[in-house]
């Protein structure tokens, strides 16, 4: 099972310090993050995974595998700049924000966009009338997210199943 | 001069009539407007520029050119999907969203993480926080939003000449 | 009517000299034409269309409008780089190729593996055997080729609009 | 290190074969396997690999994860149909092209384009004066593909360190 977790590439120490537990408990359960591959809450989250022995996948949006943060197990080369963004979030079967700037707005778009549950910690707040309670939930913790993530990607991959 | 409208394929008849006046007062002003080429606020935009005589560009998400809108002059087929977002905004010199659901959220997000001014006309509500206030205007009628959005063309177009 | 033309960005005289009367013909025949927008091939077909008063787009790998052609009067900024090959043949409705590189191999295989029929005017030869000759026809002049390309063009327009 | 395999998602027994050897010898070396992840020579590069305990990723056109062939480790939703292909072989450090229609044509364009070393196996022909024939070379069996790939991908991989 993969998830993914979009998040600044520019971060503080409180979102560094969110992000790699995020990326410690998903490893723990088992779970692939798969991320935008560069700084801030990238690093954080693979690093995280790493300090449990999970597996990194980072969606890079240029040539250079070396330019993928040193966490990263498997970068994946687009070169199509940020519109690597869309295959971020359609790679997971669930969405962790932690923090974030204007990408990861696009990332939460184009998550919700296709359905694709979104679990938040510190990042952006809506004007509520637009949005869908049920794909879009705020989380106080690492471990409250891990473990909403987890179970809409449960409940996805239940009815991607359920339609094959 | 490019600008690009933004906004959901589902519109009730208030944004259908602000697009509307939004297309027609751009290409008064000899503006070229892009946008996804699909229905609701886009059909609405194409409109009401055809109307007063303009040009109108569609970046389509699929292979087929009859999908697009009946108001549309060029049909881009992309085929790559919703990732074709980030082309619509990169395409304008300066965004207008009206109204909109999460394509225009992902939309908002990719204008501002390339420095591309967004001009709002009952459209998100974003935690003012994370947001740069020069980069995204709320405006409360269609010649408002227009104005602001050529003058911030007009800047861009002036600081790539620059640039060049 | 849009039709694609690609070719290499480095050009020598006598491909230059083609490319400049292929987009002059179609222009005359009131076809738009679509290409990459940078310079060889793509600035000469530009070129000879506009002496014909023709319409010319522009589908850019980057981010910048302004480094498009002279000739370019509709410039798509993509920001995906080279895998802005595949909207320039998807845009068209068929594709005449003149000269080329790897880029132009490209797009001859995206074409073709949309059922885009394509005109080759001296670009790369092929192993038969793989080959549909329906698809892709070599012709030996510009006015062979933009007779060959407007006649599918016509032919899958009509595909399309019974299939809707 | 990561190499790319790409191939027709229709093979005859010929091609299964020399692919299925292709991904079994290259997992041997402790190479990853990056391919689009559907069937034909997808299929049989991934079982192969799976057989020598290799890991697969596949770069798939859609956005359901269960589109990937059974033998894949990581499935990526693009979501952006075939200009995936792009992807695919900018992912490797060298291609090995084992058969392959159109979309394998178009692979082997973006990854001669982009200085990407590809090694053919029973693949496309092309009018040599285009080539660069240290950048495209042909090969008669599996073992000899790999050991050129691997070859070339280490190449790949010294320059990249150096420039970084």
């Amino acid at each position: 099972m993969i998830i993914a977790v979009i998040g600044s590439s520019e971060a503080n120490q409180e979102l560094v310090k969110l992000a790699t537990k995020v990326g410690y408990e998903l490893a723990q359960n088992g779970v692939m993050i798969v991320c935008g591959g560069l700084g801030g809450v990238m690093t954080a989250v693979c690093k995280g995974a790493k300090q449990a022995g999970g597996v990194t996948i980072g969606i890079l949006p240029g040539n250079d595998p070396l330019s993928a943060n040193e966490f990263v197990d498997i970068p994946i080369c687009t070169g199509i700049g940020y519109a690597r963004n869309v295959i971020v979030v359609k790679t997971g079967l669930s969405v962790i924000a932690v923090g974030g700037a204007y990408g990861t707005l696009s990332e939460i778009g184009h998550a919700l966009g296709d359905n694709i549950p979104v679990i938040g910690l510190r990042t952006w707040n809506f004007d509520q009338e637009n949005l869908d309670n049920e794909l879009f939930t705020v989380t106080q913790s690492p471990s409250e997210a891990v473990n909403l993530a987890i179970q809409a990607a449960v409940k996805r991959d239940k009815l991607n199943q359920s339609i094959k």
